[in-house]
């Protein structure tokens, strides 16, 4: 579809400078882009490349300048977003239906419009909101419940019992409501305690490729609405996440652990359980918090000092080598005024 | 099922206060939990909420004492564990028989009682012992021996020639038996190396979700007999874990490395490879072990260090800050007695 | 099939010293082999174990001598991987053919000699080269393409559009093309931005088991040819990789970073986004890199340093304790010289 850079400015709001007749045909990175293409600039880092950029225009932030053609919005990101979307439509939806390779349980209840893959399994009594779409390959365990809208891409696994809610989005790889590691060890023998609760997965909620949510031991297991998480995310049993938080790749969250709203966490950042984790703290990338963190906090290192503390104790550490031969000095020179001394 | 505090008492083998008939219908949370149920409390630190808490009952430690009808036991996790499976019994074990969705190898042999779910496919002489469940899109490879009473949840991959014990738990997403990550590399091309020996998985062994294990370059990677390994855990090629050892989430073994029984690996830690690591070792989260450990020894840090040591140096580090200003001063006043000095 | 030493040293081009007639069924570790077997030394902290293994033969790098026959040669890795070969041939290969209980879509474009086993779904528009292996439950794609010789274990996603080389090797759970972790946060909603582009995965590269790699934002995600990934191990969006890497399991690279060729990064290490390694560069295990590495480059630490500095910096917070008593001391000795100052 040919649009012109004009309208992509009615259509995302934003201020064009320069020739508003530019024909816009795709969106590309800065690099990768040529003529026809619009790109654009989230990260300030990338501004050199402008000047050397084949695109035929850019998206930038309000203030920003550039050498060619400019959309200047509010929130570069969220103008992309819409700019693509118009560009491409959605994402090519399967068509609706059960594919004849699919093996649905007669008391399973599927909504309208509902699409349904090859070698997808539904099991007794789930149910699945209209316009849901189960790519092939999807396990979908006895009574769970998936809702409206909801996207569940190939080979994610939901066990019994748990709950999705509406929009949404699971997926490859990952697995809902796999038992929570609990034992009781007892003479040398660990004993496995029954994982008898759920995984509850709330609207908007966006999980990526080989996570791991694990059911409550009793109760739910709560992932708030509108939460992000990356790929390869651990979130243990009965954890309770609020709404809005990012969950970057390789984070992990240990047993119990309630984590308020608009929670980040960077990559490979970890939590211990029974910690209480406020609304809006921010945890860096390969931290290990092993104590609760109050509302805004911000947290580095392992284990995790306030950010500030960590900063503070790195410098001084590369001080650190240079010290200890000061001290030597130190030490002779006061050997020296001891040996003069009175 | 209506039962008394009084049956629980008799069942557990624990002593009941307070009124023994009290009706339990269900097990929850101290938080979640309302009337009819029976809640627990393992983690002192929960023991405020017990004011609180609508529960019926609750399980506690001996000498603990609550305000509400109690049960006290000697180990309240392993007791919760016995109420729980007594109330709800064992979860729903899909019905015996191959599901015509099922694919099986005409030369598979299968126990009696297995069941196989839809989307399985079991290759050329794999053999599937008594009693065994595998949920539906389970893929067992060729001539790989599955032991009875082991539980496979959906998507579970085991690769050719591996073996699977007795009572051994996989969860969905975990693959066994993967190669080995080996290549001899030489004038700039890495070729692989064969990795043409299997895993054994010894009887009462689980793993967690998406877990990976990769079959030894020869001979087997071994996880030793109760080994408890949860989601998202990395154990490589030839690598030998012994008995009853706890791996929680995350945490990454590198190849041929060797570890005793009851070793403890706390979330996103890790060994490097060709270690020895002694019985009882304890390894704390995100921990980076580049030595061997002796038996009993405790590590923490990045790179490891004996616990005790590590503690010593982050408590120094903490001061650290501090102790440059003094050294600082300190050299400002030897400065001003070199002045006076004769 | 039975071998001589002799037949081996000509097969890989070694000299062997002792009974060139002895003769070889099978390879294995120098602790497990026994009459038959040849084993070998790569390792040479695994000398000491040549005095007591039951092998008969061992392969060794050239200049080291053994007590028992002994072939040598340069690269033992890369002749213990000729003669694992000749012994046991390659993998048994899944036979050729579509199985039936396979779901093709009919506009998919199959080459010569494909296998394609139970519950895989090759969906519209995907072509799979010659000889290329999808064992059961593989999922592939709207038009996807896979390379010739590629051999796609049981349970791996390729997403629509990616582009997988020749002799690429995708293991089990592996997920290609999800979608990157990207939203554009406006007045607390975190609106999905549309991920558009693919995963170019180039020829002769391996992805262990349960690796996620995202499709580009716009544009590409690249592996480059040759590089290999071990289990577990996170490519976010836009990522480019480039040819010969070796990444050790659970390391992880966030969005948009631009790695060199045969730069290796060790287990659990991190890269953040955004940045540019250099060709060669080394990250060590767990290290978390939050700056540019320039070509060989060696980082370690977290926040990474390099490693020269990082070891420095280790070395002298181990003798930061004493350190501060000393300061105490050098303290107390100065006030001691002050009251003794005229």
């Amino acid at each position: 579809m040919d649009v012109t850079l004009e309208d992509l400015g009615r259509l995302v709001g934003g201020k064009v400078t320069g020739d508003g007749k530019t024909v816009i045909r795709a969106v590309n990175g800065i690099r990768e882009a040529g003529p026809g293409d619009i790109t654009f600039l989230a990260n300030t880092k990338y501004a050199p490349l402008l000047a050397s950029t084949k695109a035929s225009a850019v998206i930038v932030a309000d203030g920003t300048s550039a050498p060619i053609p400019t959309l200047s919005v509010r929130n570069p990101d969220l103008a992309f977003g819409l700019v693509a979307q118009h560009l491409y439509g959605s994402a090519r939806r399967p068509p609706a239906g059960v594919h004849p390779a699919a093996v649905v349980a007669p008391t399973a209840v599927l909504g309208k419009n509902v699409s349904i893959g090859a070698g997808t399994v539904v099991e007794d009594g789930a149910s699945i909101g209209d316009n849901a779409v189960l790519y092939p390959q999807v396990y979908v365990g006895a009574e769970v419940s998936i809702g409206p809208d909801a996207l569940l891409y190939p080979q994610v696994v939901v066990r019994e019992r748990c709950r999705i809610g509406a929009r949404v989005i699971l997926h490859s790889g990952t697995v809902v409501g796999s038992d929570g590691f609990g034992y009781a060890t007892d003479k040398g023998v660990h004993h496995k305690i029954p994982q008898v609760g759920i995984v509850v997965i709330e609207d908007d909620v966006e999980l990526g490729a080989n996570v791991a949510v694990d059911r409550a031991r009793f109760g739910r297991t709560v992932i708030g609405r509108g939460t992000k998480i990356d790929n390869l995310v651990q979130i243990a049993h009965n954890v309770v996440l609020g709404q809005g938080c990012l969950l970057v790749s390789q984070a992990g969250i240990a047993g119990s652990t309630r984590v308020g709203n608009y929670v980040v966490m960077a990559g490979q950042a970890g939590l211990i359980g029974h910690l209480e984790v406020g609304d809006g703290a921010i945890i860096t990338a390969q931290t290990g918090v092993t104590k609760d963190v109050p509302p805004g906090g911000v947290r580095s290192g392992s284990p995790a000092l306030d950010r500030r503390t960590h900063l503070k104790e790195l410098a001084a550490l590369s001080k650190l080598p240079d010290a200890l031969q000061e001290i030597r000095k130190l030490r002779q020179e006061i050997e020296e005024l001891k040996k003069k001394s009175p």
